[in-house]
């Protein structure tokens, strides 16, 4: 198509959404509402978003979208997932922690193909979209197949591929190799970084060596750590230190791109001033389902916000979370931190919108990009529609969001301007295709008879 | 239709499933799955379910629906709602319990009017029927129209007439003439209880009258208590008793009928003797979402379990749950009671199961008529869908269903054999016309400018 010869701001918009009710964030980053809002889209990004008497509608747009009725919403990022295993949902369920790594899940993970990732990623992909997640984190293995999965399906992610230290030097040099290649990849929507399992899978020294790394790549790191108490104590009674102490002696609190540590429920009193004098940006990603059914305490979320870590929402994988319902974990985040702080008035809905939004793109370093439908932020948006008896009536939006609305509610997702699903219709990914092939390949995935894992869990020291 | 000349199980059947997997029972109540199951209903009852290859299809058949692909399971029972407050969902937010009644709640229920209480019960209904919910337990006002919603929406419930000691001996007369009049009304699908509100709000007078009334009618009651760990101390200081044993003195647990205790969060060691030795059947409800809202503990399920008590499962109303999922009160009872037992194999997806199915039917006392798809009970039959890719692949169904299913996957609710919905389309209620009129009666229903209330919260004694 020609370029026409009009100004700019005349040029016809890649995409325009009239009528929406759009969640916004003011100066202070409160969130708010604006009715009648309309959102339009340029070159990926969001042009301008207002209430329909105050933005100027272009004349011409190749693609519409009447939203009536419905809300818009920065995409949801999933801060911490391992897409894939959604081929392990069920496989492992009722048991402590142990059992489920030794015994079941990384029995299995021995047998996992590229194959097995690629199709895994594919329907869990298909699964975030259809719930309007826009991006996530993830961190596993045959990552070379997330990647491509996610340039395929459209989706925004930031990935790492996973190592442990019994994988010898030759993990943390594939972990940096794919950091390297992926980096600024599918366009710009694949970000990357380090990851290493967490601190009792990957030793002081690995831990140190891929800090230097980071720092020399300007790469960020992305690991569990602090996953549990019973954690923090087998470190404390091995080596004298805390796991976020392990993080600091190592120098992946001082990264220039900062750390994502996932999950840290184990982060205990001590930790706190240790992460408030990091040398760089750390952030925390909590998935509070996984925690309850593994009878776990939960991500101290009060207290990192008490010291400005931002903590981002997530699943963690479905052969944990059995989902990668990021409505149910933004709801979760509130009752259970309501719970664990003995406070009904602690993380109210507009809290737990901010933490999915601005707080969970800082988490996965997407701060200025993603997270807020706001002018030169990239268009990942998501439109829900508000017409289910089980959303109405709506005395308080943000509570309708947080408490009311769940995944099939998600009419349409958006990352960079695209349309990955409109009007509950997929239009990047087959998801009967996906699971005819998965489904035939699962007898060899689930088979433990072998006796091998690919690594051992945590175990208190004798 | 003239009947056929046919031998009794020759004649045509009513509806016919075909192709399903069916939840079943086990003789020792163990939940399992036949596969490629045939369910066939005649006269508002399952006549038969088994696999294709056993279970003799008849030749003829109003109704048929093939169901491949979707698991068929009994009914889900909501043991504890207050149908009619989804009008006042998202209007009282992260509150305290005190301040949820005493600021906002109670004041607002001065305003209801019988039309407010029919249109929000449509609205529920609507939202239930989409859900898979089949039956559930109200306890509210002006229940004539409760009554008649439920009568026109298909649905089968358990009713009562809730009342106060503020409002004199008129509340529990009224109470009594509500049950005696609806018991066994829409061709037997309301059965009826006498509801006292709870321990703190009806004096043992009145309870122990209404239990001499429950006597006398064979009928059970349903009321609130130990609703949570504050109340029980309130009342241990202002009485020296907690409210179960408020309950044992006025004689309710030892109805004919039986009792249902919604909540019971604030059941204590000394409580569990008490019921043991209770003289009726005692059942006790369990939301746990709203538990987590108010930051409360919740309730003593596997204690309850230990001394054969049923708990069955429920949402309780919406101003304080957000919604009427009872796949989630599923999903979050499993997960809840894991984590307040410290235990990750307590309360596993069978067991969830057993008390979403038997146990939720015995609660509300139709133990021998629905919760199970077995030949002779109710045909009250959910289909649920697992096409999306958020319940594939299946390794484990029960998990499945328990942690993975939404109300989204219904496709179809089916109760007396009467199709309610189907492939998604409500058959028996108005959605849109239901807000719409719902909705021009807020702005009178929410206004507090008036001061009243209806009643006062527990208050601990000065």
């Amino acid at each position: 198509m020609q370029p026409q010869p009009q100004a700019p701001s005349e040029s016809p918009a890649d995409l325009v959404i009239t009528g929406c009710t759009a969640l916004v964030h003011d100066e202070e980053e409160r969130v708010g509402f604006v009715e009648d809002a309309v959102i339009v889209v340029r070159g990926g990004c969001i042009d301008r978003v207002g209430p329909a008497g105050e933005v100027r509608v272009p004349l011409a747009a190749t693609q519409h979208i009447d939203a009536r009725g419905q809300v818009a919403v920065p995409g949801l990022i999933n801060c911490h997932s391992h897409a894939a295993m959604v081929a392990l949902r069920g496989v492992a369920e009722d048991l402590p922690a142990r059992e489920w790594f030794d015994d079941v899940v990384w029995p299995i993970e021995s047998n996992l193909t590229p194959k097995d990732v690629e199709l895994g990623t594919r329907l869990a992909c298909a699964e975030m979209i259809r719930g309007g997640v826009t991006c996530f984190a993830d961190h596993y293995f045959a990552m070379d197949q997330v990647a491509a999965v996610t340039e395929e399906s459209g989706l925004r992610a930031h990935l790492g591929e996973a190592f442990f230290s019994s994988q010898g030097p030759a993990g943390r040099a594939a972990s940096l190799e794919f950091a390297l290649r992926y980096r600024g990849a599918a366009g710009g929507r694949i970000t990357t970084a380090l990851t290493p399992h967490a601190p009792y899978t990957v030793d002081d020294a690995d831990l140190a060596a891929t800090a230097g790394l980071a720092r020399e790549h300007g790469l960020p790191v992305h690991l569990h750590a602090a996953e549990s108490r019973e954690q923090t104590d087998n470190s404390l009674a091995r080596h004298g230190v805390t796991p976020v102490e392990v993080l600091e002696r190592t120098g992946l609190l001082d990264l220039p791109a900062g750390v994502l540590i996932a999950h840290g429920t184990g982060i205990v009193e001590r930790d706190l001033p240790v992460l408030e004098r990091a040398g760089g940006p750390v952030a925390v990603a909590t998935a509070p389902r996984g925690y309850l059914k593994f009878a776990w305490s939960t991500t101290p979320v009060r207290a990192l916000r008490g010291i400005g870590v931002p903590v981002g929402l997530a699943t963690d994988g479905a052969a944990s979370n059995n989902s990668l319902d990021m409505w149910q974990a933004t709801a979760l985040t509130s009752l259970v931190q309501k719970a664990a702080e003995g406070d009904p008035r602690w993380l109210t809905s507009r809290q737990a919108l901010h933490h999915a939004t601005l707080q969970s793109a800082r988490t996965v370093g997407l701060g200025d990009r993603v997270g807020s439908l706001a002018a030169g932020r990239r268009a990942d948006i998501v439109l829900v529609d508000l017409g289910g008896p089980h959303t109405q009536p709506v005395h308080d939006l943000a509570a309708t969001l947080v408490h009311s609305v769940r995944p099939g509610d998600v009419s349409t997702t958006i990352v960079d301007g695209r349309v990955l699903m409109r009007d509950r219709e997929l239009l990047t990914i087959d998801v009967p295709e996906t699971v005819r092939e998965l489904n035939g390949r699962l007898p060899a995935l689930v088979d433990r008879s072998h006796g091998r894992r690919i690594q051992d869990y945590d175990r208190p020291p004798q």
